[in-house]
């Protein structure tokens, strides 16, 4: 049995591990793209920052790791066209273009920067920040230019770190946002504290701004726009999102869905016989809504690729959907979310509730309480969780809190059964109702429910 | 209607506090032995260790706040007799005996400390620690006499707390603990790893140690016991755990059971017509084990007491059963536990197998990351999972994880279902598998399940 995975990123290693791990004879070959296989794209940020010095270290898992698991890899191999019918995947490396033959196929090519038309995008200080050579070209410039000014256009989480990571690197850093506010992905009132705390930190954040035109001048970069947008920076980075990388399994005539993700199914099945798909190139079932959305996040493509794994050696798992459960750390804050935000859930059907409750991460008489917020969406009808989110200090715990309402979402709980869960508590760290819990007693209180 | 409650602490309050919210018209009269209503006793370590300067900050709300909310507050009345035939409570203050009639009871009576009749052991200069008063007669014994010096007499979470206090204090301290390791609510090699922390910060562990006399010797303590114990300290504190505080219940003829705390119905109801009880005197039901235990908890008091008040106002809800989740911090680690050990599950005739698993708390290459230990424990015949524990660094989010499992268990999780939940990630706080995660997946590739 031959499983040819395309890509080397956390959905294609994770698939090949698991295949390998449940039916050991599996010839299991990888074609990649770069030269880096299995790195930590969520690293790369805090690679830019210093805080990382050494990008190695990235890695989640060492060559001699995955090849000693049994995986062979084809680096700087681009795949360029399958032919399902025929079984065969055409690539092209150096030394020109040849056909692997297979017997299942998963596709792991991942999401691409969506990069706009702007005029001047791709002049040299210009850069999308997606693969590890993107950071390297990144890193380079910022050395070699000696870069002491950065806009970040994009407010989203990977603006957000771009601008903790060249902030904290020294520069002076400008994020522009065509949105109110920052961080879209949170309801308002908590992107306008992640602001606050972008301020605090000296980051010049325009919101409502409009990036129309980037021109070199002077060995700078000029972004120009509208309402009067004008900023002069020695380096400019562009996290405006990213696409479906979906172009080879168009090409092949799979179906695509949501937002341009492979078509799938909850074993991970494309359209075509013999081929899975896994990760930021699919669309992903969503356990609230109950249909299918385009959701690209690491965790989910570690999950995905497990499974396709699986299931391409004959197995027969389902993925049990994602949540959208996602952490972003900005300086000392970190905001977090899970299922759905309160204009999601009314376009989704429901008829949520939101309430917004403020508290603090531990009993504030113990040293170093910070507060927080936490906002929780429940539908009124049925009394159920759809979703809730969180900001707070980062020794406040916010992830694991989300988390616990992430884990109370899987299980479909009502609000009002958060107040008898069995919560941890000592002083230092929480109180004798967790905040997760305040909040719900506060959503129930205010619902009427 | 005139709804009495017995004990001003988490029970008494939480059933005060609701029984005012939902039926504003019952007059609420708290009988409260000392000074003290509604503080924070879990606080109590951490005001002896300098760390909280003001012990009026351990009140969890003022008594304005109390008052204002409706509740009448009987400071230094002791409740004598209960005559539930009559329905009738005896109480003595400072005025003397009288009686109290009331309509609905409840008992919030608490715990005691559990002291056995070692020779010596009222002697000036040891102490329990539970009450307020205790602590202040402590504080000031280690003020006037100067203490230099300390011996702690039980490894269990008040006993870690108290050592960690009086060393941060200045103090140099012996604990002593009867078993082979400390903190016998988690397993033995969690328990090493605690021990070795507060070894790492001075604190001389005599394990398998017993202490069977006190003596006083020139204005010090001298312990000693088998196997050749002999220590010599200003101050003691006796830490051995405690026990119902049931007299008033068990006199007025309503039933006991597990441990001797009071047998009450899942509503917080007793063998007695109108009479309920919460929090530290009552047995408590256990989700996973399906029957009673005793495991005094705040958080469970708050838990009970909150149903208490709602019931005895007319109210049917149920208690959703305890977990027995627990965490306690003894320096720069954190210990946690939800649900059965091993030895407990075999007890109550499940099959268990248990696992050791050790990771990072976040990924290795983003700064401060810290080695936890987690123990996972599940059922062999039917995967459910049964129980888990942890330890980690004060950083690495403990508290919270361990909610994470205790959340599943909540909710009757398979471990392997662990895998499939949606938790959050970053890499300064997780990895795209949470430990829980990759804790209950090695949980089950050993079980082979």
């Amino acid at each position: 049995m031959h499983l040819l995975i395309v890509g080397g990123s956390d959905a294609g290693i994770s698939a090949g591990l698991r295949a390998r791990e449940l039916a050991p004879d599996t010839q299991v070959t990888l074609v990649i793209a770069d030269a880096f296989a299995n790195y930590s794209i969520c690293g790369l940020p805090f690679f830019l920052s210093g805080e990382v010095p050494d990008w190695r270290s990235l890695a989640h898992r060492s060559l001699a790791e995955l090849e000693s698991a049994g995986l062979r890899l084809l680096f700087n191999t681009t795949a360029e066209r399958i032919e399902p019918a025929r079984r065969l995947l055409h690539v092209r490396d150096q030394s020109g273009a040849r056909e692997l033959a297979y017997d299942r196929l998963i596709l792991g090519t991942g999401a691409a920067p969506i990069c706009p038309p702007i005029p001047g995008i791709n002049l040299p200080g210009v850069f999308p920040l997606h693969t590890m050579q993107d950071s390297f070209a990144l890193d380079e410039h910022v050395k070699t230019k000696q870069c002491s000014t950065a806009l970040v256009v994009g407010g989203g989480y990977i603006g957000l770190e771009m601008a903790d990571a060249l902030r904290t690197r020294g520069l002076d850093v400008t994020l522009v946002e065509l949105a109110p506010t920052v961080l879209q992905t949170v309801d308002a009132s908590l992107g306008e504290l992640v602001r606050a705390e972008l301020e605090r930190h000296c980051v010049r954040v325009l919101t409502g701004a409009k990036v129309e035109r980037f021109r070199a001048t002077d060995g700078h970069i000029v972004a120009t726009g509208t309402p009067n947008l004008e900023v002069c920076a020695d380096v400019v980075v562009v996290a405006l999102g990213v696409a479906p990388a979906n172009s080879l399994a168009r090409d092949a005539g799979l179906e695509l869905g949501a937002r341009g993700g492979i078509k799938v199914s909850r074993r991970m099945e494309t359209t075509a016989a013999d081929i899975y798909a896994a990760g930021d190139c699919v669309e992903t079932w969503h356990r609230v809504l109950r249909a299918p959305a385009y959701i690209p996040l690491g965790t989910t493509a570690h999950k995905q690729g497990r499974i396709a794994g699986e299931n391409a050696v004959g197995g027969a798992r389902e993925f049990a959907g994602t949540l959208g459960t996602q952490v972003v750390k900005v300086f000392d804050r970190v905001s977090a979310r899970t299922g759905l935000r309160h204009d999601e859930a009314v376009a989704a059907g429901f008829t949520p509730f939101t309430s917004e409750f403020t508290c603090w991460d531990h009993k504030v008489y113990y040293p170093k309480a910070h507060e927080m917020r936490v906002r929780v969406t429940g539908d009124r009808e049925t009394g159920l969780l759809l979703g809730a989110q969180m900001l707070g200090h980062v020794h406040s715990e916010v992830g694991k809190r989300i988390d616990v309402f992430a884990s109370a979402l899987f299980h479909g709980s009502r609000v009002e059964e958060l107040e008898q869960l069995d919560l941890s508590y000592t002083p230092p760290f929480s109180s004798p109702w967790d905040p997760v819990q305040m909040s719900a007693q506060s959503w129930v209180a205010a619902a009427k429910f």
